[in-house]
């Protein structure tokens, strides 16, 4: 089989290498990859800037969508055939986050090969309604944007949701906000992006180039309440702008690779508006379950915004360094 | 102004009186009352079998939308010409319910009259896209389902939504669980109601009287895992039933007004279940708010199955108790 | 070592046989078992009535302290030298129930042996201030009581609970609310019991042979507001004296074993008190965790009402049978 | 009666005036105003600094303790003779804080009077076991504490809270963790302040001049784990202090007056430690009353440093300003 290897940090040594389909252990599954969905994190554990991640030479990749080929003999979750995604974080099954939990792709191999290895607890049953390229976003971004918004959000009918940018996590937060009956205010510079976005269900854009206090055009399109959940997807000042757009006791998402490395808010109206503000590193396998189930019962299709051959894997992290609209998946067989 | 009065108990002592327009108290508004929601209670009422009702004479009625006529001098929340739909509890703002509560043609006086004064507490804003007949049918069988189902039930999508019969409330919490991404399963033993509820977003229906073991039926089409949610609206050996058709920790809501007068459930099923057993007495004035905002944003239409003019009361009542498929509305202006 | 076995249906079929040590594979821990708390179910398997149960000859017993004596290859959760206690359901780690989780001395081989071999999930640190007796008694009967009040029920200051009799988990039940400020009631037949349990921190007491209607003390002893927690520990009719006997809002934890088979009441109160009636099945690991970490801060003291050596568990069944005040231990070694 | 006023802004300002006991509307309450509770939200409304303030002249303070005089003739809360404390919060009632409420002392009248006219609603039940002096440190100090540990914090045994300095609220949260089986960590940059507060009940203090890392400390004591709870009452960097301090998952509490006019904290432990961090401005009358039962059931004795006359309020402020231990208290009868 093929897998991708960097031999040291820095993209240009990122090889093809040839190796054995490895054999599953008692618990574990031998599952053919698919598809694997790009995230930004990826690059920095390409360029060895993840200090959790594994050393060099490593595979990089965490999400994936495939199918299981063989099956170790304790297994039980899962029997040969059947169609998998991975879980993000390898170990975090439900309620809180164990300290021994880590990322494929991090501290652990990553996906970014023809065969993985893997523990059967770090797989859930893919999607009936999506095929594999569509079904590997949902690992990290797709349950990101689930776990703020919908497993510690409980976003409802008649609520609105504002989210910054247009990554991934942002897509399908507009994506799941709809779903649940939610309004949906997106800032994005582009517009273009905009324009997409709106297609895509948002119910109000805002040029956030034009409006650095987008907060007062949010406030406005609450007919002054203000908004009932964030997605801080960029920190530094921002999040001072959040809060002012936020209705009482609304709900921040703190989300990861934030833009900035700090954040910054005023003291006096962080109590006044009483707000929760809350941090999310991806999600629980529960989650992902539920996520699943959730796709399935309202056909939600991720975004994608290109397909790569597995051999374009350079090609590809170019495309996700200068920017898409949607995920990047590489086929892998 | 007309108004209905009952002076002994029993329908055919409902009279059609005159009397003055009410003037409004300090925090008292006066409203043009447009339209009734009828209730099982109010027959209750009318017939003097609850408890806490008004002594007779007196006028019964608790769901209305109407507009705001006069305001008296502290009135803050509304101003003249505001379309206003009343609260089921007068005094159950938010939170927990307060012994001080009251109802509506209950302790207080009804509403079937052409003009009530009632305090400003005890109204919110009509929703935007709903004329007064389809706004009158919230504050009582609305708020219970999206009570029942939103506001404690944190229903999501993926999630499969079990309702007993097609009764007002049975109604509401199909549009709602809908609007959420939710499947709603739907027992009744009218095939005409079957097919109409099909029409309003069931995904599946069974008909109870063919199958009285419908948690067979329902286990088998959420593939073995059980529904995550039952309202429970018939009661009696019917708890067991749904107990059965339960998924591990889903929730059953029991809801006032049900056909039998206990409840009984086997012990073992009912821890090994894991279940949140909660009973829903209506809603508070937030969470009706909170309603409002959600029918304008996914432009929810409630059921009325019939609409009746203001004289044509004891009409109104006589299709309540022979069953209908919405709501029956009196028109009062 | 010696070992536990029942070979067929009875407790007269108990035998203590000698068998070798068994060896830990990978993911696995040796422990030597130091004590073991005995549970009713624990007759339950022994008489052949758990329908899960494995098939005889098998060995019973559930809950149990040790330290462990060799770990597996792979093992990283524990050191040799740890001490232990199982987790009551094997593979249960947090939020939701898994439907692969099981029971030791169920559908899994029990600890009434002086060595068990098990999975280093299924295993929690020990407390620091309790011996190998006294921790024996949290998996079963200690967490179910704080998953029911802390995990589940959020007790806390000034709150009233109410538990029936004085088993395992209502006497920890007792100590639990007492730790977090609130305020206890039990009910108990035995005068006897009612002493010790005022002495153990019960702040009223109920002679519920002398007082069928002991809602109505409950209520003049909370001036009328009635309690926040029951914990359901009769079952049958009783359910609805502890509904009458409950506040607005307030919550019945249903808890596993009751004496009855079914439960009945009444529908009218079922939803204007508007409770949580919620199934309790013990709990999961990171609630074990929590509740020893409780255990050191409050220092807590398990009641024990009497240790039985090895060989002595036939004489400890029959003592459990006629039944104790605090839990049974048999010490292993 | 006499009561406080100033004229303008300065505390040289303040006058005591003779003024006629006001008299009740239908729904108020005359109270006799046994003594008054110094915030130093008080000394900004004396200065003229609170933008939401009264009008010059106006009378200053918001908790107080006194009792009933006479009622209105729609008053159903309370009767003559009743014992009471205020809400700080005019109008919220329970649930979300609603844009409506408004605080005595700030936007509504002050309470620095022999005698005051309330609407009934704005009152509760005074502890049985407090006088006056202690009660009246309830409404904003001891409500705050217990809003974030206990309302919104759920704390229990077992965990760890950590305070930052010994002000008012913090010396209730230390009281409440106490009461409730947690440890209480306390950063102090005063030897006397440490040596009291942990007579209080703190369980470790940290000198927070001599450890400007006092999170090290912190995860030293929790034996690494980290800290459940912080209530956040310094503000600025300190923030990122906290963070650091904190247990995967935990809270930390944004209280009012913060020293600091922003905070800043790094983004990538913002979403690895998956905090909550929630805005905490004192709380509503549902949880007050939930304070006052608990006051009486663990018999909770606030910390007053120091009572003055009713006609040393002058003096009375001076203290507060050089700071103290604990409440500061007026007598006003």
């Amino acid at each position: 089989m093929k897998k991708w290897s960097v031999t040291s940090p820095g993209a240009q040594h990122l090889k093809l290498e040839t190796a054995p389909i490895p054999t599953p252990g008692d618990y574990e599954v031998l599952v053919r990859v698919d598809a694997v969905s790009l995230n930004y994190r990826d690059l920095g554990v390409v360029d060895g800037e993840d200090g959790a991640a594994m050393p060099f030479p490593c595979t990089p990749g965490s999400d994936f969508a495939g199918s299981v080929v063989a099956v170790g003999q304790r297994v039980t979750r899962f029997a040969e055939g059947a169609n998998v995604i991975g879980t993000f974080w390898a170990g975090w099954l439900d309620g809180d986050w164990p300290p021994t939990a880590r990322v494929l792709g991090g501290s652990l191999p990553g996906v970014l090969a023809q065969y993985v290895v893997l523990h059967e607890d770090w797989l859930v049953q893919a999607p009936r309604t999506l095929d594999a390229s569509t079904a590997s976003t949902l690992p990290c971004a797709g349950l990101t944007a689930w776990f703020a918004l919908v497993e510690k959000g409980g976003v409802h009918a008649g609520q609105t949701v504002l989210v910054q940018g247009t990554g991934g996590v942002a897509l399908f937060a507009v994506q799941l906000a709809r779903a649940h009956g939610a309004r949906v205010i997106v800032t994005s510079g582009s517009e273009e992006k905009r324009r997409k976005v709106t297609e895509l269900g948002a119910s109000y854009v805002i040029d956030r180039q034009a409006h650095s206090q987008w907060d007062v055009l949010a406030r406005e399109y609450t007919a002054g309440r203000g908004v009932d959940h964030v997605l801080e997807l960029a920190g530094g000042e921002n999040l001072a702008t959040s809060l002012r757009a936020l209705h009482q006791g609304g709900r921040i998402s703190l989300i990861g690779v934030l833009g900035e490395h700090t954040m910054t808010f005023p003291s006096v109206p962080s109590f006044l508006t009483r707000p929760v503000i809350q941090g999310i590193g991806v999600g629980h396998r529960r989650a992902l379950e539920d996520l699943v189930r959730a796709v399935d019962a309202i056909e939600l299709k991720p975004v994608v915004d290109e397909r790569y051959a597995f051999e374009q894997l350079p090609q590809a992290f170019e495309h996700l360094k200068r920017g898409a609209f949607g995920k990047i998946v590489v086929q892998a067989n």
